[in-house]
């Protein structure tokens, strides 16, 4: 932790002037990544991969809950078998990184880094599915993929990213369903509960389906800035990748029939979204559940005597509570309350000389500088606390900015009118269901379709777009 | 868990008739693996990525006490960033997968596909590192990397596999030296402690050393056939690859200097060892501290009132203590104790009507197949101490093993008697430090150099293959 005391920490560009900006400062002052010299790419730095690993823990443990088994697939996928199947490859081929050369020699097939890993898993399928007993299936993966963007921003679009893919395989096509809703589920609860990111469940339009899927499940959220955020998907891919691989079991009257498929993901842009969520003008804000360090203690005036002993005591006594941190550098009290909320970590604890005469300790939390003094012998149960209010409290305002931000239209012009005074936002309009019209609404007032959601409304029953009658409630709104 | 009753579990072939082919038959048959149309890279299946799982867990903690932190770098090397460092591309060009193409334009620079991570990190460390205050660096990374191999088999060798790379930066060449020898030492103490694999640890001749370092550390096991295996490896690079990227740091004076290096790893290699190590005709055997199942309770006459939902009861009980399974599938038990043989599940614990009435159970431990009767109220205390029991006889027996196949040779005509007598094995024997003579040793006797090792006896003053004043005693071997 020992730093150059002469460097303060930098500041950074605000929000309301430049949000891409202000954006990128906190991934790079926060230390949560680094550029590298391969476009596209970048060093997921400790703080950052730290937060990363917290993601993993709590949704591995919600995978293997739901009855998952973590496997491990090559990273590549030959191009005869990423063309089995044929909607697939024509969404992903264009966006392969292609393997020509092992050592000096020419290989006879390219292979692509996998973008994605289903024709992989088909093949898998294929060699270990033969009985309705060998069913389900349900499989996860943590690696990373790699699909080449043009225009990249950390966190959000970069050429390869890490996240995990689920793949599952059900003897009915209704268990599949099931799967691919129940998985929808785990991840809104995840963002809603740990992430403390309120989220749309609904259905992607045809026209915005993944490659080779029936039907596309997502949880939509809305950043800070007013735009939106797909921050998970699960795809229900019927029996059509079964049919292009030849995937039969006999079933339990000895008949060969097509088993049905899913799968689905989340990746490291959940980083993003809790940055664009959750962030202000002095840096990042944590949600407790995956800050790396959820208190950190500050000592004031340490080169006092007993301050910095009663220090490493109380974070002995708070390890068991929470994931605790002690900055005992030669940095300034300042430095250090800066750097800390630089870095988001939720709650800080001021310990001084005349705390310690009290019997007492100064507790901040990071996203509204709120102090309390709170009894050292109190501290260790108040914690737990603490941080689920810091949760609480940062969900609410999540919730309050995209309520704000939430257009009710029933017209074209409406749109327009709602996203220039009041800022971009979700959109909440009628839809025929045309993708004709779907187009149309997003080229007149830049708004595309985010999500047929879950819990409908009926705003009126004319389409937005062509006045003809409306099937469906439609999320609207510009998407990172 | 539920499986065709009719297909009894297959058996597999004899070490002693065909040890690769028994192999390979225990990688397939006790579901660690499956084979896929990518030439030279395999599915790791669930139960062999849970170990996998469990061996991350064990060795990532191990890093964290010891300092570390996680990181990750991209999986693409731009060839100009590979090239660098002189040794280093030398040694790793020839096995790189290019990246030729983005989707369908061709990059004007190759990438190569991470077959180590050295020229990233140096990158990242010229990125960050400024001043004494900045050290030092000690980093890990969990990836998969790509190696071109022409022959490759599951686990031993493969195209891509899955690894940690540790890579750290410091100040002085002591304080990276001795990183080097911690790492080894925290290998050495895993692989003896938790896989019950007994290892000698040395230093690599320079024919030996990795591509770049300047002392390549390393621990080797000697498998059940007498085949020698390197099992982890540890490289001091001194300040060969922050010239080469023109590292530097400011030290306490002010004085621009140049850091020192290490990086150190292991892969899924140790599945193999393990594989190798403990198992026999009956299928795998796994030591304690890495099986996904530790105690598998197979009921038996499970159709009898009260044997499940004591065996469930029992469950409950150890799930506590151990890692605890229950097959209450319609298998027969005698399918049962063949399928958890061949999966090397350590414990397996009977329980029917009549150890119910007796309020017993029968322990049977994997690797020796001895029945104890435990008394049911005393089988979660006793449960740990089985476990330990089961770790320490597997140790027992490998380094029983190894000491069996150590063969203490002063001539050439020695090695290759011992060798073709008592079958392969380590040979000790004394080397004049030439290049020339470990060369012709291998070349006349099959057993390559494999280690200098800390542990040095005398055994002749004189080199085993010219006959000039030995310098060093050398442990040789053949080599998977």
């Amino acid at each position: 932790m020992a730093k150059d005391n002469s460097k303060m920490v930098d500041s950074i560009t605000a929000m309301d002037e430049d949000f891409t900006k202000w954006y990128t400062d906190v991934c790079k002052k926060a230390e949560l990544i680094s550029y590298t010299s391969v476009k596209g790419c970048m060093v997921i730095r400790p703080y950052g991969y730290a937060i990363w690993e917290n993601i993993q823990k709590i949704l591995d443990g919600m995978f293997k809950e739901t009855g998952h088994e973590n496997i491990n697939m090559p990273m590549f996928i030959p191009e005869s078998l990423l063309q089995k199947e044929k909607d697939h490859v024509e969404g992903f081929a264009p966006e392969c990184a292609w393997v020509t050369y092992g050592g000096s020699e020419k290989l006879e097939e390219r292979l692509c880094v996998r973008p994605t890993s289903e024709t992989l898993f088909c093949e898998h399928f294929k060699d270990i599915v033969h009985s309705y007993r060998d069913l389900p299936k349900l499989y996860n993966q943590w690696v990373s993929v790699v699909r080449w963007e043009k225009t990249t921003r950390p966190f959000l679009r970069s050429r390869e990213f890490l996240w995990q893919e689920g793949h599952t395989l059900h003897a009915t096509a209704q268990e599949a369903i099931e799967e691919t809703e129940r998985m929808l589920n785990v991840y809104a609860d995840f963002c809603q509960n740990d992430l403390a990111i309120p989220v749309v469940k609904g259905m992607k339009t045809d026209s915005d389906k993944f490659a080779g899927a029936e039907r596309t499940y997502c949880i939509e959220a809305l950043m800070h800035d007013g735009k939106a955020l797909q921050a998970g998907t699960s795809h229900y891919f019927g029996n059509g990748f079964a049919k292009a691989f030849d995937i039969q079991y006999s079933d339990r009257n000895n008949k060969l029939v097509y088993p049905h498929q899913t799968s689905w993901g989340m990746t490291t842009r959940l980083i993003g979204a809790i940055i664009m969520t959750h962030g202000d003008d002095n840096g990042l804000v944590l949600p407790p559940a995956v800050a790396p360090i959820q208190a950190m203690i500050v000592p004031i005036a340490q080169h006092k005597e007993g301050v910095l002993d009663r220090a490493y005591a109380l974070k002995d006594e708070l390890k068991s509570v929470c994931r605790i941190g002690i900055d005992d550098s030669d940095n300034s009290p300042g430095w250090k309350f800066a750097e800390y909320e630089m870095k988001g970590v939720p709650v800080r604890i001021e310990l001084g000389p005349r705390d310690i005469e009290n019997n007492q300790c100064v507790v901040v939390t990071r996203h509204n500088r709120e102090k309390t003094v709170v009894k050292l012998d109190e501290i260790a149960k108040v914690m737990p606390g603490k941080l689920q209010e810091v949760r609480d409290s940062l969900y609410n305002s999540a919730l309050e900015n995209r309520e704000r931000r939430t257009y009710t239209c029933k017209t074209l012009d409406e749109i327009t009118n709602a996203l220039e005074e009041n800022g971009d936002g979700f959109v909440k309009a009628m839809w025929c269901g045309d993708e004709e019209c779907e187009d149309k609404v997003k080229e007149i007032t830049g708004a595309g379709s985010r999500c047929i959601p879950f819990e409908q409304e009926e705003i009126s029953d004319k389409c937005i777009c062509c006045g003809k009658p409306a099937k469906k409630m439609l999320y609207w709104g510009k998407a990172y």
